[in-house]
């Protein structure tokens, strides 16, 4: 009841909502390469060159492996630029620094495929943030091993993939999958509580791509019922981890974490409920870090610019 | 993918979920009395008459007001025994000692009335988690004072009541929100970020049972716009808050509260998207304490027995 | 700057703190013993027999176990009556229910042997607290492998004792703590950042009398190291967890658990840093628990009546 | 328990310890201008130009204010240069862009003097954190309006100065304040639980120079006694907040906050106890910021470069 406005019309901080759609513009430049001095000069050099002004910039230098890592969120100020044009031309500085890079358009989101099995309260959320300008990531397909999810994508009018898992078709099933994935040029597969382990390799066919929420504090219970691991052994926070996944089961970069309290009263049915917000919140915090580009891979590890 | 079965069958893990639908069973008795020698065995003393196992008992003494609160779940082991004859036979326990006190069956779900304006981010919580039986409330009734929160009830099969708001309409559109509450025989209202300010008659009208989530760590930031607030003040956590509706806007007493981090690079957009994250799991857990009687009022303070 | 008095003297919200030093008055019953009805009947017909007034009572029933769990803080209004007293007339109650169960007078502080070896910023906060009236302990000794902890204890009165540890003396060293322990009659052993591993003689010689704190949200990162092994895992969260010292290291029923955030720019000496005050206050937090009785076993798991 | 050596020498994870003291290297450039195109690009050739490794760098762009802060965490790799050098030969690109700014020397550490009244426990925490090599500053002088905090720095080979307030001393005392500020070159003045309230004249003086740690989650409960006010309102969650100082009370810009649970149960006495824990952590993390130049000003608000 935060309004004091005594009208029925629409008050201003009601309007307000609306502005909240306004997509973000610019470019983002991600890089990672062996660290030195220059590199920092170049990008900017390279940015005014372009009559670019800097909305935002981060970086890390990591001592461990002398790598350095850079996020630039960039907007052209004068004739306008296509993202075509700005990679080919950053072609150049990239090279002389051995650089990974990608270059961005902020306007373009992210094309994710979600893979989920029984439970859809992440599928469920996910859709919601979209539906709601929330995220800003555009949910292509929505595919499981259950016919029991269809309904949900169909009231976003998401096209729903049944891919029925029995013990003598898991390669015919990963094949159904990558076809999918590809036809939908998907950019992202997220596992949204999807209850199969992934072959070694279809995780290696997508690497940065797929991101999985774990229903507990990584590195502890891993594999499954981690809820049940966690009550068995009486901790007093149970957890969420978004990492993306590699072929090792649980033992990808992590990206974000989170906890809740829980005490001795509580039961694994209370458990599953309070980790059910946390896995929520965590898958959706992951992917915005994801589709805005502020996460890097280094190594086993992450670099997140938050 | 935290399940290791290679088959399409469904895991363990994914069945255990249906199991988490069973009613809690039994009755919760919550009472509230001058504090003195004798309660508990007068209580225990009435349980263990009527063949009555505790299954949960919390109590608190309050050395500022020298009151006693109390909630016992309880379950008949015996002869099967109604709410009414428990309720007839606690009645004498309950006069001697100057009781304010109610028995529950905690199969009888509150039934709830929402209301929403043009924000339907905890609305579409509440219906989602009372569809997943994750919330023992139901959502009788869905009002507006805005046409554009019809479509999500009905997909839930919930019926929705536009009332729209006039600056000469208002006392007649809280007839019409009583004659529903009257009619659907409404035990809880849920301000679900309505953004209007209910009568001071309204609000004395159902005492207790007026539930609001204000988007701010109250007492800070009360009134309009306090995500906005926040901003100015630069604050580094926002808040949430579900307290009761008294006739004091934002004064009533506090049922949960929690908070998130915020820095100096985020804007009052993404603290209003951070917090509906706050705001959905604040009231959730509000509606879950007193849909399972375990808040009490303490004057203008609330006990709860979480 | 929170006091607006203009004098010198000294402010209401200042003399306040003086008046926190009153010792908890009564007494705490804990119990644990085959769930059954009639036991809560039982304890309270005891104590209004004795004219004990109920301060705080807190039970739970554990489905698993089958097992119930009591802690009740209770105060005699009539008579002066000795802990010796309660204890033999509680006897008779706690036979017929083949309970597990202690009366401690609230008054009487545990006395605490802590170890420690190079680190002493535990001890440091547990020798402040106990000064500041803050955790209501006991420190008798402190001894450490290590001669450089003895300074510390000396400005607080607290005797230390130095026990050196070779490769060929650990059974030896062992020997003389448990002498200390048995001379100093010591109730608790506070394992404050001590390096060693107790061998399984002594800690099966003083079950849930050993309290550990450990560096890692358990079970992550046992052993050695854990922020290393946080920081090499790249978590966005590092814990600290305080839990009663069993013969398997790192296993023992945990009494408390936080953590701190952390991210990719963090050096394993700034995790050190903040895991620092996570120790400090996941020990005192655990101390002060154990302290009020408000802890019982169960299993491998606590009970914690907070 | 951590470590599993079994001799008696000293763990590698002990020896690492003694690794944590080293100094920060090189030099932190704070600046805060009005926002164009080329200001980092002016920064980073003006670095490269003197041979400089950027270790760190981090900037906000304020969409607000139209302002632009930027922190740089450089190190020159060639021929030492002094920062004065440093400092006359930046004028020029400072000039150019209208920069309010600075170079600091990262092995210089602020001279702190800190105020007490008579609650000790932050003083206590800070004396600590330096003997112990976790925090980056220098505390030069004590000072209080009660002679009881003295003995705690004499511990520490800290002087102590007397400075009794009366009702007709206060001008006077402020003075005295002054002085010693003068004399011993402070840095930065910080209020450990003064409970006194600093003249509009004196706050002026020190701009961005003076913190306090006000013990609640501000703006809620300002003034005298917040945790009173607290426990009265019923809030579940009781906070601190680290600010500078201004002639405003408790309006100052915040650096740092965090918040605590509480519930119905806990009494004003444990929401102190509590609140002294958070007062601790949030007082020693704006210190750590403020040194580590970390916290650039932004009208009534920071800008936290963490």
């Amino acid at each position: 009841m935060p309004s004091r406005n005594q009208d029925g019309a629409m008050s201003s901080s009601e309007r307000a909502v609306d502005r909240n759609r306004e997509p973000v513009a610019g470019y983002v430049l991600t890089l990672n390469c062996p660290d030195r001095i220059g590199i920092v000069h170049a990008v900017s050099t390279w940015l005014m060159g372009h009559g670019c002004n800097i909305l935002d910039s981060a970086q890390f230098s990591d001592p461990r492996t002398g790598r350095f890592a850079m996020r630039v969120h960039f907007c052209p100020t004068k004739a306008p630029i296509t993202e075509t044009a700005l990679t080919r031309s950053f072609a150049g500085v990239a090279g002389s620094f051995d650089m990974v890079w990608e270059i961005w358009d902020c306007s373009v989101r992210p094309r994710v495929l979600v893979l989920v099995s029984r439970q859809d309260h992440c599928l469920h959320d996910l859709l919601y943030r979209c539906a709601a300008g929330d995220l800003a990531i555009e949910i292509v397909a929505v595919a499981s091993n259950h016919e029991a999810a269809a309904s949900l994508p169909a009231l976003h009018g998401v096209p729903f993939t049944h891919l029925p898992l029995r013990s003598d078709n898991r390669v015919e099933q990963e094949d159904r999958l990558m076809q999918l994935i590809d036809r939908e040029r998907v950019d992202l597969v997220v596992l949204a509580r999807y209850m199969q382990i992934l072959s070694e390799r279809f995780c290696a066919r997508y690497p940065g791509r797929i991101i999985n929420i774990h229903h507990s504090f990584l590195p502890g219970f891993k594999g499954a019922n981690p809820y049940r691991q966690a009550y068995d052994r009486g901790v007093k926070l149970i957890g969420a981890t978004a990492h993306y996944v590699t072929s090792e089961l649980d033992e990808g970069p992590i990206i974000e974490q989170d906890v809740v309290r829980v005490d001795h009263a509580k039961s694994p049915r209370e458990f599953t409920m309070l980790g059910k917000d946390l896995e929520r919140i965590v898958l959706a915090r992951a992917l915005r870090l994801h589709a805005e580009r502020r996460v890097v891979l280094n190594g086993q590890k992450t670099v997140v610019f938050n």
